[in-house]
């Protein structure tokens, strides 16, 4: 089989993609049933159309476009990932796996390739928690992860409903329909820039993943008492701002009191109301994340959070509640899908290393219902989540050739 | 003189003009040059001329409305407040001051009072600082404290400037034109909630105030280092939210350090970029207001928080950058005015005391150019800046009666 990756169009294609962007170049910001990822939606479906793929969209956004197996009853193989960015984000995250994995399809097909089972590409909804504080939504309700009722319960900060925004941007009928069995997939692979340094500081090209990190996610409410900035002594006060940055502290001093590399936690949002300059902080919303490959070691962060919440209640007479947005476990990847991967590396006679992922993705969820594995590449310097996020054109073809190649083996067999 | 007070056109009229907001009620909501602040702006004109006052509004949108006097090139008497209000707040801050003092007007009209100088009700152009970052820009600009060249200088976090706002809201012509010449009033009055609970507390319904205390306000800029929060281990983090947090808690410890009941510092105004849950936080923003009766002892905090912004900046790898907003020099009210209100108490035997302010208001700058006092009136609970902000009518209308007498009395002279 003659694989060829034809790199230039795949790049062309990525910097088209990262145009559909509110933010200004090299900067994406693409939200999640915005006009902007309307129209990028439009864009990789033509791309996918192009292939001769035939595209199927669930009622929460999931797009599926499939190259039919010569046994098309037959589970297929799907690979995927997500293509809404965070504000001010880079345009690697999530793309790379998606038009990533268009142009392995092609590569295959161009080859002469007949596959046994069909290919599917995925491009997942909502991977970004940015609009609903939760990330990986269409993953999560194809692994039956997130219930039906999410449709309702899920709010954006503008105080719409998951079912306002997804009916407006075009996607109805029930949630319950999205869900896929188990088995469904005969096997799901993601191809994703690392978003760590691991691979470029080893100069090791392919990282083959066999787990991936526990993440965990709160909303921390603090509730004090507001009023003129100049009108109440300090000793009178209840300023949840201040009461805020304490957390915000005890947040960062729980991570590093593990000692582990592993353990991350971040304080990405924060809202300060009444947000005046002249008016005492009346309630502060914050959103925390916390990460760990040890389960158990991530929990512990997550109690120790919990205690500072509580003293910093008691000695400044505010009020905090916590609410836990998620507390997913870690996944372990499927053998037989990592050893499909490791020996598509070896043939095409690409260096890897296997590794965990700390960052989570749709693979963490469409794990539960298929045999899963991810494939990183290199990015410079670690950085995600960033403009300056980066990927070479070579690095993302090496990617693609080994994904391709596992996805030829494994929709054979 | 029969000075009567019509108790309930006024309650009525401020729950009218409550109205006109952003927010749900009880909230009031209005930002300057907003389309409710048009619509409040046109129904408090409306009451003007209904009560046959002359209209003249300036470049920045300052009202000026005159009841002229029998020797109108004399120096006219002045009284007025605000109408604009921070996000969540109530009814009675600045809004008191402005119908209270047409009502105050209409107690002399219905006397049958003939003034020899003209008196003019003024409601200042964004004396909140919500949209712009600096409070009494109208003020400032009929005292000269700020020059025409702000114009185009402040800027709201849109981006947009004064200029933008302010021709957009259908005030246009040079700013320079907005200036008042020293003299140009006989005398200035502000009748205001006290916004703290002394006058409350010891029972007293009057509060004549005979120094403002000096404010100051900066802006600080946290730039650290984004990435993705599950990816960058936390001995290489360079978060900025962190920092930040840091830098509220040192303004905190700051205030608290001199033990003078009159120094406080708020960081009101937070933002956080680029603001997702699972995105390293790069920039923060900060707004802090300081203020003091003392303007030495307020400085020595400033200096108290540049140093920790150093220590932090420093300490963190992260970059601190500090601005000053504005740093105002506190102001003495004038003697004459200040013995006219407290012959006008003491004629319609209303109990008072001399107090200092210590929130500011346009009086501060007005007395730059005008012989100038405040006429405090309780708050329950000394609550401002907040929904539950409340004055009885019973309390405004002591101090419109106590203003009315004395604006008779000065405009006699």
């Amino acid at each position: 089989m003659n694989l060829e990756i034809q790199t230039a169009q795949l790049s062309a294609e990525l910097e088209a993609l990262a145009a559909y962007s509110e933010a200004p170049a090299p900067a994406v910001t693409r939200v999640v049933f915005s006009e902007t990822d309307r129209q990028a939606r439009e864009y990789v479906k033509r791309l996918c159309a192009g292939a001769g793929l035939a595209i199927r969209e669930d009622a929460v956004g999931n797009t599926f476009a499939r190259w039919a197996g010569s046994e098309p009853a037959l589970a297929a193989v799907a690979t995927g990932s997500h293509i809404d960015a965070i504000p001010n984000a880079g345009r690697y995250d999530g793309t790379v796996g998606v038009l990533g994995g268009l142009e392995a399809i092609r590569a295959l097909q161009r080859s002469g390739f007949s596959p046994r089972r069909s290919i599917e590409l995925v491009i997942f909804t909502s991977e970004e928690p940015t609009r609903f504080g939760i990330g990986c939504i269409g993953s999560r309700l194809l692994a039956g992860v997130l219930d039906a009722a999410a449709d309702t319960r899920l709010m954006g900060k503008d105080g719409e409903t998951l079912n306002h925004w997804r009916t407006a941007a075009g996607f109805d009928g029930g949630l319950a329909g999205v869900r896929l069995a188990h088995g469904h997939y005969a096997a799901f692979l993601e191809l994703h820039i690392e978003q760590g340094p691991l691979l470029e500081r080893a100069g090791i090209p392919l990282g083959v993943v066999t787990a991936i990190a526990a993440p965990a996610s709160l909303r921390i409410r603090i509730e004090g008492e507001g009023g003129h900035a100049g009108a109440v002594p300090m000793p009178a006060r209840k300023d949840a701002f201040c009461a805020a940055a304490e957390l915000v502290l005890a947040v960062e001093s729980a991570a590093k009191s593990t000692g582990a590399i592993d353990t991350v936690a971040t304080v990405g949002v924060c809202e300060v109301f009444p947000g005046a300059i002249n008016s005492i902080p009346s309630e502060v919303r914050l959103e925390v994340d916390v990460r760990d490959t040890n389960e158990a070691r991530r929990d512990a962060v997550l109690a120790q959070i919990d205690g500072a919440c509580a003293d910093v209640a008691k000695r400044r007479g505010v009020a905090v509640k916590t609410e836990t947005i998620n507390a997913d476990k870690p996944a372990q990847c499927d053998a037989r899908v990592v050893e499909s991967l490791t020996r598509a590396c070896a043939t095409h006679q690409l260096g890897f290393q296997t590794m965990a992922s700390r960052a989570y993705h749709d693979s963490l969820f469409m794990s539960r219902i298929a045999p899963t594995a991810m494939l990183f590449i290199p990015c410079r310097g670690g950085v995600s989540h960033r403009p300056d996020e980066y990927a070479s054109a070579e690095a993302i073809a090496c990617g693609v050739l080994a994904l391709a190649e596992t996805l030829a083996d494994l929709a054979s067999k």
